[in-house]
């Protein structure tokens, strides 16, 4: 390791011990393991180190800030205002980054939004957006530049100029049993949306089966790694917990959450999606200075779709995306999936539990998600919810419909549906959508 | 990986959530590692999970028996006797097995003994043996039992063959700051032992600032582990702390330790090296059913050196080896080392302390001793000293003796003994030499 005087032995026994390692020590790693003079064995151990003993903040920041300059950091300080993107740790039907990016462009805001791909029970952005025909993601530095610059927004891949010292500690992380450590995500998360040359952020964080974190106390913790990280880059970061117990909307699938995301662009959004959208929308309104208050974001993110901007938006940059608009002027334009059935109820009573987790993996089946990288996704499959936890529901009356190109899987799809659902005869006590804010100030709870 | 069809990401989680393995699931891991199905990345993060969540006796078992199972076991069932050995964690001046296991052979105890050379501030047993001119420790396994048929006794050194798993994971704790583990020292430990086909051992553990444990607390752990292995593989396992604060005996170095032992053999040995030398021949011989009880063994152990029975076993052991018993026989004709100076006092006192890591350090410098596995090492060099902790000196007073054939180095040298050594006004309480004895049923207090 002729450029690196360190000992690698050395940095993982103060790891093992409890230690903090200093900036420079885990620089010293990173760019090591980049360079590939430090091999897998020695980041592996140290990783699991780091997952059982832990990294503070300022370590958390230092392998962020090894991460992000191991690649390009997008410089977008030639395009005028404050560019601020949301960022969610995945869910079942969170559709949310599709209604509010118009949003927030439409009121002023600046947009640079790259997102990723779907993976086991979560979507992901980037495959919602390809459901739309002609809709691509792959543009150059300069094509990106140019539509954030035209539309206030734009939406993204990843490259392989991004951060590619995450990827290659993810991979590692993969096989190693290290991926579920909160410092570890909260550094993947963090060093891949610095680099997209942002001011601020805002971070939807979501506990509960259908999300990454199960317990809400994980997601806080997580949520303060992530406020944290950002502060100590000069971003100011503003996350918010929100319940992922039942899917996001009625839709779960990539048209299927498309199309609901329209509905919301045209104020006819199913409440819980547009009380989040709003509130994060609002956020970043506030966060890029064309609202003093949050409140006042939420307001004029409210407006933005009651007066048409925001769905006048999304047409523009649907089409800067090379994406067919007149399926999103009428959905019903699109080509439905071969196979539509519905799930019908067994009995009577209220439903008390949607199993998110397992209807992510009912739409996975279904054709909407992938198991492994590799897998290709069928952009017209997936579930549409009739009902949510808290309804009422009569015997033989339809649950949700079931949306496939593979006919062979459906009855399977039908059984598992109806075990993801409990019914009762008493109605349940719902959970609160958003139970915190997580600023530079420390935990907040959040009264809507 | 065709024979293994276990997920090795499932049993890294395990462990790292602090959940015992199965014998079989660590079994696979191990037989995946020496096949080469498992790739050192992933054994590295099961090894820092192990070391920082610890394995279990059963799980320390299971370790040993597949690493033990990775190569040959010797079969010594056609030698008749109660095979015992005696493995000790290491020290500064160790040269009791070089003593003991002439007296426990002689006494009718078959002694089959693997040693390992020395590293860093330890010596090895295959080291000072091979100060003898012409002594061989690289036998076949038919020389092996030969000598051992014949004389009751045999020294050889870890051959390839014996737990070759052992050797890759040890290379692989190194880099990975691994080593210092209870139970991985004493599953590689006891994976080589077990591999010499001994019926029962006893174990020296060691502590204080020359051993490789400095903790009393960490040695009775590792005392309580290493004995909990033996006994599940149904071999009587005994063990003593000692105490390792300063160097045992006077000498250390590779042929002046063989010299000491010499004049322990024949009555005249260093009284703390004889009280762990009998207490340890005493053990063997009442493990090897010559003695109905330690105390009993301890009086034979003391008779075979009065009679001069253990001296003469020596000797014969000497020449089954190929080494040249004259100097054996006379220590006198032995080459000395180009340069022996003493190390006087400046100023008079009692001797409070005698750092026995630096007195190990300070042989290795002198030519003793090996930094790197490659190094080799000088047989007439090492240091000897004329006091020990209590002793009162006169300044100007010879405190050691410094032997080498690198003269360039002595002047430090001497700096660093006098430095090594701590003289004050006041008699010093001495440290009990045996503080604990271990066994099937448990600690318990010794008492001389």
């Amino acid at each position: 390791m002729p450029k690196h005087t360190f000992n690698p032995v050395t940095l993982i026994r103060k790891k093992r011990d409890g230690i903090a390692l200093q900036e420079t020590e885990i620089k010293n790693l990173i760019d090591a393991y980049t360079s590939d003079a430090l091999p897998d064995y020695q980041m592996s151990a140290f990783l699991m180190a780091s997952f059982l003993n832990g990294l503070n903040d300022n370590e958390a920041a230092a392998l962020t800030k090894s991460m992000l300059h191991s690649g390009i950091v997008l410089d977008l300080s030639d395009i005028p205002g404050v560019k601020v993107d949301k960022h969610s740790t995945g869910g079942v039907g969170d559709k949310l980054s599709l209604i509010l990016a118009p949003i927030v462009a439409s009121c002023g805001v600046p947009v640079p939004m790259i997102s990723g791909r779907g993976l086991g029970h979560t979507g992901g952005t980037l495959d919602k957006l390809e459901s739309i025909p002609g809709f691509t993601v792959d543009i150059t530095l300069d094509r990106y530049k140019e539509i954030l610059k035209a539309e206030n927004m734009v939406l993204a891949g990843q490259t392989e100029e991004i951060a590619p010292a995450d990827k290659r500690l993810y991979s590692l992380r993969d096989v190693t049993a290290t991926v579920e450590s909160i410092p570890l995500i909260a550094g993947s998360i963090m060093s891949k949306k610095l680099a997209e040359g942002i001011d601020a952020l805002v971070l939807d964080v979501k506990f509960g089966s259908g999300a990454f974190m199960k317990k809400k106390e994980d997601a806080l913790r997580l949520a303060e790694t992530l406020v944290g990280i950002g502060e100590q880059f000069g971003k100011e970061t503003i996350a918010y917990l929100t319940n992922m117990e039942q899917p996001l909307g009625y839709a779960v699938g990539n048209w299927l959450e498309v199309k609901e995301s329209i509905d919301g662009l045209r104020g006819e959004g199913p409440a819980d999606v547009m009380q989040i959208t709003h509130l994060l929308a609002g956020t970043m309104i506030y966060l890029g200075k064309k609202a003093s208050t949050v409140e006042e974001g939420i307001e004029k993110s409210k407006g933005a779709v009651a007066d048409g901007s925001a769905f006048a938006k999304w047409v523009d940059i649907v089409r800067a995306h090379n994406g067919d608009t007149t399926v999103i002027e009428d959905p019903t334009r699109y080509p439905p999936a071969s196979t539509i059935e519905p799930v019908k109820a067994k009995r009577s009573g209220y439903i008390t539990e949607m199993d998110a987790f397992a209807m992510g993996m009912i739409s996975l089946e279904l054709g909407a998600g992938r198991r492994t990288k590799e897998d290709d996704v069928d952009p017209s499959a997936g579930l549409v919810l009739h009902k949510k936890v808290g309804d009422s529901i009569e015997e033989n009356e339809t649950l949700a419909t079931l949306h496939t190109n593979n006919e062979t899987i459906i009855s399977e799809c039908k059984d598992d549906m109806l075990k993801a659902i409990t019914l009762s005869d008493n109605q349940p006590a719902l959970h609160k959508q958003i139970t915190h804010r997580v600023d530079r100030n420390g935990i907040h709870d959040y009264k809507s």
